[in-house]
């Protein structure tokens, strides 16, 4: 293998912006550190940006800096290249081009692999290269090694995470504070949490397109992330975050995947998670991952989800094994997108899914409307196991026609198919007003 | 590598107790997954036991078991050797006659690491043999190869765990129940979490043992055992948990190291943690490790430190690693007693250790007692954080003298040096009856 064969690793960045110039300073201050845990040096010869005079508060050695991707894929003395390149086009052409010049691909790109992973990882495995990608996924928490090594003597059984930190730092602000959403979404643009547009953050792609990618290592499974049922934190209400807290229960954009009779059961939306567990306690920007697998049973992961340094340590981990040779033989053994291995599970149809939901709707405060409510739950055989009906502070005591009032039920298992049917049928009460809120629980 | 060079590698079990029975169960009834995940068949040639006869639970298949380890060392077939005696002898003599034999090694024996561990890792460098022991450290978290491979982008700056799951079992159910020690024992070794004599669990041994190995590889710092000053849950007093607890904190058997100026802070003890954070909640025979690193920030890790299964899932990962060559290129690089490498931290002395403290005296119930106390405090330099003081519940009101009542002070940060002084001095007092409890506090 180019990386592993020569005395010196040579690496080039291609995309110097906030995780890149992490990188950077990472493999220029730190050499002694990345060779004594390399067995050799890692030496950083080129750098490509599109704006050579941008300042990126890194001194670069003389000659490293360019802005020409041809610098790096026509010097064979590079071993390494480390694909920061945001987006689809051309960071695919660019990685495809890498490849077929030789070099071992790091990224961080997890929009990318989830896109045209199995494109990028058939390509390499025809030109006998390999990829490497722990900052794809949950940058500060190395997952994808502790799925693919670390617990290899296992059949991963569920795992599930808060993948997404903006969508978590939203949450755990609103529950905290007691705010809205607009309001929350404005403090964390201001903090730097969240992009001027953050949209993907916030409505479950990021979050279902890391799924995607641990499905594929965890259970061999093959999954389009847009075929993940999924549903966002945005347009949340506080109310749901208060009567949550009143069952015991916080509400956490968790991306869950379950393997179940042989089936995948795979879902990112807002769930209630039980206080007290270690996964509902995740505050901030931080990810969290809970892997149970059969013999260790449940281990759980929490650490820093972004950032420039906790990418660039997930980033620099990845190079330090391609340097050392461990990628490529780990590279061989992955489950991720390879024809020669027949997919070990497959998804679960959305309507089978099992669980306990939190339900909200605004009824009719008049005689009758719980039971008409109660009624359709039974009928589609979903028993409740708590209600919170409070007086309506609002309306006059006394007067209880006209006005409508909260109504929180949470339910014992059901499948998800049972569910939507007496939400359907709920809905279409003359008692209800508008749509009802529905969340599965956890825990 | 013996162990990477054929088409399958066979391994030999030496020891068949709970974990040794769990590992062959796994490389027997999950073979086509070992294999998968290695690349190669993983094939059980053998398994020594001293008593043929006593039963074990799992079938193997005919021939593979044998009451001679020369078996074992005599068949140049086996590549791979899994450790699996307790104890120090004959386990070193084993293990040293296994890699002379051309074996590597995949070993659980934490003890036999801690004593032998220099002895033991330079005559495999010598013999270009591996020895793996992920399941050495807190069986169900993967600590070795996080701190090893995951996180090796970073400088470790501390770590810290709960690293004795009987001891974390005795202590939670103390806290929740509300009961002594003794019968906690009792409780402990009746569900089999204690054993009957549980003296190196609760004494703080077996967490300073793993904590000397796990500095090794985190800091470079070669580390006896024996110096890291450590005291146990022996005899903790349930009062001591209640009063914490109203301070807004629970007591843990915390393992400590921690970078300061270049020399590292090692300890071993019951410790006060803030409750909220993951390692307060931290319960019953679960271990928990936070690592931090001056790039990836803190990671947290929580699973399950002993048991059949989850041990036997860190040994068949690490006979995975061996097989498939990751380990080899690893252990290469392994700052573990290598004598190529000088110590990069040496061990702080314990006087210079800085931290809060939680002290509980019995004091005599009249004036001036506290106006004494606190004097002593201030004369060493140590202000005071918070202070309990509850009337005496067993003295009839009014009388003062002659009774004594427990007050607790919480401290602002101090040296050990200052806080043992301070508290030489105040048992020395008149009004203060017999010794003062101290713990460190976290958070």
């Amino acid at each position: 293998m180019a990386a592993s064969s020569s005395e010196r690793t040579n690496v080039a960045i291609i995309g110097m912006g906030t995780v890149g110039a992490g990188v950077a300073q990472l493999l220029i201050d730190h050499g002694d550190r990345t060779a004594r845990h390399a067995g050799k040096t890692i030496w950083l010869s080129k750098a490509v940006v599109r704006d050579m005079k941008k300042p990126r508060g890194i001194d670069l050695p003389e000659g490293v800096l360019t802005d020409s991707i041809d610098d790096v894929l026509n010097d064979p003395s590079i071993d390494v290249v480390i694909q920061l390149m945001g987006g689809l086009s051309p960071a695919r052409e660019t990685m495809l081009r890498a490849m077929e010049a030789g070099k071992d691909i790091v990224t961080a790109n997890k929009a990318l692999l989830a896109e045209h992973g199995g494109e990028l990882f058939t390509r390499a495995r025809e030109l006998g290269r390999s990829i490497a990608f722990e900052a794809a996924v949950a940058g500060g928490i190395p997952i994808i090694a502790n799925v693919s090594q670390c617990l290899s003597a296992n059949q991963i059984l569920s795992l599930e995470g808060i993948l997404n930190g903006t969508s978590n730092f939203i949450v755990s602000q609103m529950d905290e504070k007691g705010v809205g959403y607009e309001e929350t979404v404005k403090v964390a643009q201001d903090l730097g949490y969240a992009e001027a547009d953050p949209a993907m953050d916030v409505d479950g792609t990021d979050a279902a397109q890391k799924l995607a990618i641990l499905s594929h290592l965890a259970f061999g499974a093959t999954v389009d992330w847009r075929d993940i049922p999924r549903s966002g934190i945005d347009g949340l209400d506080p109310d749901d975050l208060s009567y949550a807290g009143q069952l015991g229960y916080r509400i956490k954009l968790l991306a869950t995947a379950r393997l179940v009779d042989g089936e995948l059961e795979l879902s990112v939306g807002p769930t209630l998670v039980r206080k007290g567990t270690p996964m509902a306690e995740v505050r901030d920007a931080f990810n969290a991952i809970r892997v149970v697998g059969d013999a260790v049973g449940p281990v759980f992961y929490h650490g820093l989800g972004a950032g420039q340094m906790p990418t660039a340590s997930a980033v620099v981990a990845d190079v330090i094994d391609m340097a050392v040779g461990r990628t490529p033989i780990t590279f061989q053994t992955l489950e991720y997108f390879s024809k020669d291995r027949p997919a070990r599970a497959v998804q679960r149809d959305a309507s089978k899914l099992r669980g306990r939901y939190y339900l909200r709707f605004r009824v009719a405060n008049h005689p009758g409307t719980l039971a008409a409510i109660t009624g359709a739950l039974a009928e589609h055989s979903i028993s409740i196991s708590s209600v919170i009906q409070h007086e309506d502070s609002s309306a006059d005591s006394g007067v209880i026609d006209g006005s409508t009032v909260p109504l929180v039920i949470m339910t014992h298992e059901a499948t998800e198919g049972a569910a939507s049917g007496a939400v359907t049928a709920i809905e279409s009460l003359d008692v209800v007003e508008g749509n009802v809120v529905r969340m599965p629980v956890r825990g």
